[in-house]
């Protein structure tokens, strides 16, 4: 189907699928040339056969994984509002035909100013000063340069590349690791020593079977002292119990969790109160205007669907992430 | 006297005189060459006429101040261990030939880094973050991204240009203003308009009659209601009722200060307790290894003086600082 014809009577326009509790902004530009559904966690398996594209737009949803499997015809397009896909990406998904589609490009710069915002945050201690402003203290410490710091990212999609360009600006040496080695990024082999030799250990892998628990007592083990753990890929990336260890024994200074194994975090978590934790609520990308960005880069991938172009931001449904740089 | 000579009787070796509760690490670089003598506030007119050079080492005394006017010789030579030389430019001193130089260079780019943390951490809501970590509160928010912000550097030395500089490689387009345009630096009268279009405004002048109270309300009232106000320069650019003014009816977003007219500030001080505002205890600059960067500085200042150079960061007494890029 392309742009500019004459729209077709509504049954034989393609059915769009929304997943998600409130409806996306900006899908008042595809008006007239798709029919719009919208479904739950409840209806989404009876309403996936008559699907040609499912848009994600509840990316705290694990629905998809749970309802994909099953009969009838499943979407020839998957795009899920968010970077990762771990919490679509079925088995049953990953062996079909149906193209998977992410929002690569929308989180890597608010991502970055983030993670820079934490790290300059740790080496200043402001969460130290601010809480001695509350109780009225004026306590001068020294506190740390970043500049000749090393960083070592892990993960080496746009979001790791983003945060190592914006660790670099602030004068902190920075390695970017991935699964295989490119230009500009190590292997998976060189991690031991870039991580021994860090400062600053960002995590902004996806979460993969490769991955899932990588960060436990082990790599913690392998941090230095005085170095700082910053994670804003997915939860089940870190071993949470290994981590309140690390830091309540000191193995390393700080850390920094934006995600978490489950979300929202139960109050009577152990992690709120851990000595040198952060907890932030998985927003690291969430910067005003965010949900319009995403749904104009959605609108943006479905008219390039509708011209039979080919679609960005194709998903390698093996390895569970967009591949190259 | 040149380096390398046999040192000469005791009596006659210069004499250096160390204003300063501790004693600087480093000077026993100068051992057989200088004969150092300590001064509080109580001592130092009393040891001033037999001064040939006076070290203020504690860069938060005003005792130059009252002590400088009096009979007999004075130091031909003082050097502050500090940016800023409000301190200790009396009427007396500034008209004296004695030759004043401070410590440019040390504090430029860890206060650059604590300027872009503070604005990140704002942009981010990292105060509002951490106080709900204490209520164990999951509360997604929005936050600014600071690409393509505006930032208007108020003072043009090595510490506002390293801010600069930062702010420019975290995406902020940052203007730099100080008393006379030269190349990318703009003269004053530009300061409105440029204030009035700026996200962040950063003060980092030095403190003279010219600055003295510059912020105040019509200035606060110039800013765009969604900016911020940053000092780290020194506390009496501010005043600080007003900013306390214009925090509380919104007239801008927020606010950071470093420093303050009265330091260590008060407890009973309503800037504690202001909303909006962070405030730290004037350590903007002090990052681990700041007196030894400090005491090497003069160190290498002084063997330059004992071997009749020219001294580096000469300030000119009739501004109240060191000029040129």
């Amino acid at each position: 189907m392309q742009k500019g014809f004459i729209p077709m009577s509504e049954a034989a326009l393609p059915t769009l699928l929304v997943l998600g509790a409130e409806p996306p902004p900006r899908l008042g530009g595809l008006t007239g040339r798709v029919r719009i559904q919208f479904a739950d966690a409840t209806t989404l398996a009876a309403q996936l056969p008559s699907a040609d594209v499912l848009l994600v737009w509840d990316f705290a949803s694990h629905a998809v994984r749970s309802a994909w499997p099953g009969d009838g015809p499943r979407p020839r397009w998957v795009h899920t509002a968010s970077a990762g896909v771990d919490h679509l990406l079925s088995p049953e998904l990953a062996a079909s035909d149906t193209v998977v589609t992410n929002a690569r490009g929308i989180f890597d710069q608010p991502i970055a100013e983030y993670v820079a915002g934490l790290v300059l945050a740790m080496a200043k201690d402001l969460p130290g000063t601010w809480r001695l402003q509350g109780h009225h203290e004026w306590r001068h410490r020294e506190t740390q340069r970043v500049a000749r710091n090393h960083a070592c990212v892990i993960g080496a999609g746009p979001i790791g590349l983003a945060i190592a360009r914006t660790l670099e600006a602030l004068g902190i040496t920075t390695a970017v690791v991935g699964r295989t080695p490119r230009p500009g990024v190590r292997g998976a082999d060189d991690l031991g020593p870039l991580v021994a030799a860090a400062d600053w250990v960002i995590s902004a892998a996806p979460l993969t079977d490769a991955t899932r628990g990588m960060f436990d007592a082990r790599f913690f083990g392998l941090m230095r002292p005085s170095a700082r753990f910053v994670n804003i890929g997915r939860g089940p990336l870190v071993v949470e119990a290994d981590l309140v260890e690390a830091l309540e024994k000191r193995w390393i200074a700080g850390a920094a969790l934006d995600v978490f194994e489950e979300e929202p975090l139960p109050p009577g978590s152990p992690l709120w109160d851990t000595p040198g934790l952060l907890v932030s609520p998985h927003m690291s990308g969430d910067t005003i205007g965010w949900r319009d960005d995403l749904a104009t880069q959605f609108v943006e991938m479905y008219e390039r669907w509708e011209a039979g172009e080919p679609l960005p931001n194709v998903v390698d449904k093996e390895r569970g992430y967009v591949r190259g740089a």
